[in-house]
């Protein structure tokens, strides 16, 4: 038995904790590891694999970003290549993705990735590769599971960050705007300002108006505190924002960024106090896995080698209803998992009085 | 509508971000919140109640302890008294102590405790008392639950105690002994030791020979591993210990402690290498809470005012299956939850080669 | 004996425990404590001082921030006012301050503040107060001293969060521009840069050129690096730059600000690569103060009321020649301390191969 | 040119940082650099050296032990052998170590380590080896200079040690007695026990007695603090204890061990109070190094570089008046570094309340 692992999209914290344990335990198994360098673009290249062996692997449970690298990352259904005019288009090379698989003796491949990821391991099953996937996202928003690995030890970073955050916005009495990751969902922006006590957190489940964080502003003010910390996700959206056209996101990507210094001044002018912001960014990918991320990683790698070993294959391994369980690949492509506005976690928030603007 | 918080047995972290909760969530339905001053014992003196309010909860989220305190806790139904020949003996209190929530006007009692607490609060359900549990417990052993209050720091803080001790371990080529709490159930020693990367874990649901981590200790050193890390439990129990009879635990509060340096002093001897042992103790249940902490506290503190607004009582609020939910308290009374032998987590410790002992 | 505290200008890690220090120490000399609430500017109101108790400065050595808050800062010999036709003025209200700390009975003033305070300072103690100066700013560019309080703590975080980044752009081999504090004086880049291996560093007292910074990055892609670390201090400059005439800042601190951004996007233009950047800004301010920071503010606080005892005013005690020590105020106003271009930690960044940009 | 580097005694965080800066500035002027592995005693052995690679020392500056090993750690003027009836004695095996040296061509020995070891270097170098040595120790106790190596991690381990267990101890109103090292000097505990807000610090160099601790635990009792922390490091010595003769210490390494557990239950009885005790032991060897470790183990090792380089051999580099300068390894061998009765930081403890004991 030979299996591959690749680890695509941005790197998240408990990627080497899983690549270690799918190493460690198929190693004990008698199978032969390998771990496809910098991403599915290195297929194409004379040196796609790195075997991995117990030295290899070793000491990386704790280290951030991923030992197989994710810079050459691609998708191989949509290869960029260069016409003869000089542009660039995009063009299917899976088949030869399959047959790379195939010519190095690939019995099944260990995707860990997030959304994208899994669209793609779902079309490279239907043209007959085995795969286990393992949902990786700090962002916490894949379909199926309870939680993602990476998704802890970011909202670690982001809490610690806004706790270092407070204490300065409380001496200097002002508006500190925190904005951290976060496209579609806004998982990471409601633990992180949960936990960190936020005042006001904004996420692109719930659009927010400005006069309702005036408001929270006002009252705060009036009760003696002088600061208030808002949380935004990056994705979150102001009332009236024309991002969403037919429920489908248009031209996210393209519109995000500068929220948080947009959210700052508009309530500096809005309220006359002070304002500073701050995009917490890659801080949130980095680093060494909280002890959280590091026991599902490891759990995750090795319970994708047990459905392996069962040839129960086309599965995702997720955490459901705190429990390693297998769902098919083909159930979370093309879904994304939105913080539920009925949820017990908003309604906390909602019931120790933070604001949402809303 | 007046309600009462209690913070029983052991301090963890996450404690004051559920009183906080609690209490905002409270006090925003116009309702009145009273903590009970350093425990249960308490309602026999003067002043058993610390009025909370807004400011006194302020910024606590990130504190460890109870801003209640802990020091008086008792049990009702078994308090101390001093018999007139100078010995002490127990008595049965807990009509008095009804009597001092019924003549305060406590129309609901939060508990936050562990198993001994749920035990006293299912004895004063069935006296009439309004009660909902919140698990607490550093040790996470709780019938009926996911995970309690101040585990996941617990793990943090000894994940990274054993961080430290391993690269001073390599250096010196020696076997470090760390022995963790867990007297029952050794959830504490499984996820840290997993999270850690140690080589023997031994918990008090497996028995361990030391003949078993001998050979652990000598294949690791033919693969020029020369040091090896072992977290122990400080109920493990070693196979052929008496200390359990019919089922049930025997004494063992009394033979607990001294565990590390005997396992160390062993292992020297059988193998001739240099040992060091050391115990985290108290290390375990201080400092802030780690952001999940945080947050599942400030969820339980919040969950347990709706319960009580809904009049659903006598209920403990939990995550289980990774929802909060409430089940009765008498589903928990004289209960504990073990790490499950033929659970995910164990076998993934199994998987990636770590020797627990047996 | 009365005496009188203010922390001027932004926070700093270690304020909390130079108050704390040096409350006790006067309080057990039978003086009497007051803070200045928010600075100078509130010596204008009716309510300027808080009273400084055991209660008040109790366990807030490990609080980031100055529970005496920084919001009204101002200096009292150029006060803000609103002339007839609305628009703004400043004006010398420095007798109205001297008056009121007169009429309050205070005997001596501790001043916690960097080189604008000390400015101030001086001009106070030239009216006839009695000062003496302990001191803070994270940029470490006070003249005649070691280090200052809150450099350390700014250091530290800075180092951790570069630690973090260096994982994911190792992943996806990246170019990292990390923007540290340090309008005038590299200190802060060139210790954070140095603790954390960054492979370029970018300080106001060395120009740096393009040119410089590609060879050097790609020297690492040849050695197989194919990720750089480059950390750049806010007041960093371009070779060219017109940022200096005759020697003195011009306009600088309009200038700054987009210095990550411009970089990362030229040396991404320049060499091909992905390129991303950060602005650690004001995390770098806050949080708990690193041991190091609260041990030297405590020392401070102590000594500075052993100076005022002493009646040896006008001092600034700063940590000197690894010594506790005083010197007069004045001769520390109108200068700064710039990272030596022939001193040893410069070398030391050399010598391992660091990139400066020169 | 080509140079070894020792790491002797026991390991401290920033040795790896030191190493690696020495390395990359020996390999950039065209050296030959390697490292001894394990300590003296292997130099005895087939293979005592480790070359030094800019691969091999990539990525250490942040981790804790040393690459290099200290497991075989040996004094070759005192090396142990069996002798003919079986029992064990010294040899001066120091002529054979010169050799080694000479016969593979090192020019030059970078010796990091503490007391003992510059004892070693100092009589190496009167045999003719060249030596430039670093000091190293956790415990700050080397004479001639400002700090050590490794001193700064210590402290930060013990503050946030102790700031764990003072939250623990407040809820719980008990006597917590934490064991920090320092046999013969209080550095760690002076500056963990400041920083962490303890209430009592004992060290060597103040003797203590217990009715001091008991009057300053009364006292704080009264003014409702029913918790004390006491710092005491692993030698401080009660008052009529006769460990010391001839003001030469005598036999305290056997005397040493439990101090922790013999103050918290004498002060338990005395006061009629709870008390807890821990060790912190290895935990403050370990761990990632602080950016201040981090920093001036690299400056020693480029500095021990630049030593070499101009022939100023048989030096200590050290951080004297907090510049990095030279001083002869004969001027510390045989001496060591106690915290001066007069010092300011003593001081600073007594200004503030802190009980030390006497």
């Amino acid at each position: 038995m030979k299996i591959a692992i690749n680890t695509g999209g941005g790197d998240a914290p408990g990627l080497n904790a899983a690549i270690r344990a799918a190493t460690l335990a198929a190693l004990r198994k008698g199978w032969e590891v390998v771990g496809i360098k910098n991403g599915y673009g290195s297929l194409y290249t004379d040196s796609p694999f790195i075997p991995l062996t117990p030295e290899k692997v070793r000491g990386i449970t704790l280290q951030g970003g991923t030992i197989l690298g994710t810079a050459n990352r691609g998708n191989p259904f949509e290869m960029p290549y260069q016409k003869n005019d000089g542009s660039w288009d995009l063009e299917d090379r899976s088949d030869e993705a399959i047959k790379v698989f195939h010519d190095h003796g690939i019995d099944a491949l260990i995707a860990l990735g997030g959304d994208g990821s899994m669209k793609i391991a779902h079309k490279l099953i239907e043209k007959g590769l085995k795969i286990v996937g393992i949902p990786k996202t700090i962002d916490n928003d894949i379909w199926g599971c309870d939680i993602t690995l990476g998704f802890d030890s970011a909202v670690t970073t982001a809490t610690e960050a806004i706790d270092k955050l407070t204490t300065t916005a409380e001496s200097h009495q002002r508006i500190m705007v925190v904005e951290v990751m976060g496209r579609y969902a806004g998982w990471i922006a409601l633990h992180s300002g949960l936990s960190a006590s936020a005042d006001v957190i904004l996420i692109p489940e719930v659009e927010y108006n400005f006069d309702s964080i005036v408001k929270k502003i006002e009252e705060r003010e009036k009760r003696g505190r002088h600061y208030t910390i808002i949380v935004v996700a990056e994705g979150a959206i102001e009332k009236g924002e024309d991002r969403f056209i037919k429920g489908k996101v248009v031209g996210q990507a393209e519109q995000l960024g500068g929220a948080d210094e947009h959210i700052a001044k508009k309530l500096s002018d809005m309220t006359g106090k002070e304002s500073r912001s701050i995009v917490l960014g890659h801080l949130q990918r980095g680093g060494t896995p909280s002890s959280y991320d590091r026991l599902i990683s490891l759990r995750f790698g090795a319970a994708a080698i047990r459905a392996i070993e069962e040839n129960d294959m086309n599965k995702l391994i997720v955490m459901l209803d705190n429990k390693i369980q297998r769902i098919p690949i083909s159930d979370v492509a093309d879904k994304i998992k939105l913080v539920p506005l009925d949820g017990d976690t908003l309604q906390t928030a909602r019931d120790i009085g933070i604001n949402l603007g809303d």
